[in-house]
């Protein structure tokens, strides 16, 4: 997905989000996922709890991943992040890969909608500003 | 799929899991569905830490989880499994459904493989145990 | 501290707070002790997300916790509760006991204050409803 | 604590650390100072999970920590740490220091024991390791 992605995050691992199988549990790789898109976000000037505070959440309505390769303690990696729109939803494709040997650690899709007033509305502010990223489904 | 359900587990949401919306946040959903999976695991005989130890990693290749509706601080809930069995992979089907109003808070699908030794392999002992549980495709 | 306790909850460990050591990881006992705590606050008819949302919140100034023996995936335990005040401040003593062996596996102090529209102040509502519950030091 | 300080983490806090209250749970503290410790394990030569798999796990006897500012989504901050031997006992002073304005959010102490084999012991080479660093108790 190189020819796509818009932004990407630097991280680390960090030691307790291993667990007894000695890899990064599975839950993990939401969190940085999520945490790579809300960085996008700050990114293209918007902030979610400042979005949160307005009435406007941002929420997953679906997360498809596919975990490749087991991250461990001390690794380092990057989260990249591509993004399109379908309605009112957009898509991030996202993928994570470790530094030092380029590996595809996950990749995955996640839906996020978002909800003006706690209901499922079509954020144009977002779309906006997301709209010189969107790439094209071939 | 309440046919097909052969295991559930009854859970409370913990506080700290709802983040700055106000809702659990995502990445706790897979901890919901992963502790099941290993208490169906124990209900069959097993121990994740005790196959661990002999060399037997269940790893999830794959998770995809539609989020229906959000849960919140004190919230009860179920958390039912079905599963069957395509080629080495283990496909267990998950839903949660919230206390009082029975809402269909999320549902999903998670590939689970067993790494034997590091390599990945075709779990006999776990599929025996499970094979009769194992629901058809329709 | 069996004399003096007012509450207590009953939980069981979840695999994946467990650690590559394979023991339960330290912060989740803050978690442990957190979720105990609120659940008090239910029980004597509060609610912590509301009375966030009515300006008060309930915040850690410190926690002095000492781990004596670990908790391991499949645990049960139950998590008792005594509390008292000193100034302004709630100090919440708390025992974390597993069934089986009733071994103490962390014991502990967490002092609370209340923020009230962000600063610091005395909460006549909680101080009211926890007063006959609070214990005497000798 | 300045002038004992031998090792320094830069952070980031992540969004989905913040609870309901908009501030980053009191749990995440005790995270930051588990990795800066083990950060600081690995810039000495070594690895704790390579530890563990030899028998040695450095496990916390007593954490003690106060709270004296949030930390909130986005935030950076420096985690600092001294160390001194008392006994088998490590003590480890840790402090937060949030960038932009200094603020010391959090500081505490950790008292850390090693287990050899299960059994409580004074680990020698930790100890050689640590022993330039050792700050004397005025």
């Amino acid at each position: 997905m190189k020819e796509t992605v818009v932004y990407e995050k630097a991280m680390e691992v960090r030691d307790y989000e291993a667990d007894i199988q000695g890899i990064v549990n599975n839950a993990n790789y939401l969190h940085y996922f999520e945490h790579t898109r809300n960085e996008y976000l700050r990114h293209k000037g918007f902030d979610f709890v400042e979005l949160h505070h307005r009435g406007i959440d941002t929420v997953v309505a679906r997360a498809d991943i596919r975990f490749r390769q087991s991250l461990h303690p001390s690794d380092r990696f990057v989260c990249r992040l591509a993004v399109r729109k379908e309605g009112v939803r957009f898509i991030f494709r996202q993928t994570i890969v470790r530094e030092g040997d380029n590996a595809v650690c996950a990749e995955g899709e996640t839906t996020v909608v978002c909800l003006i007033n706690g209901r499922l509305g079509d954020c144009e502010e977002l779309s906006e500003a997301f709209h010189s990223d969107f790439y094209a489904v071939k």
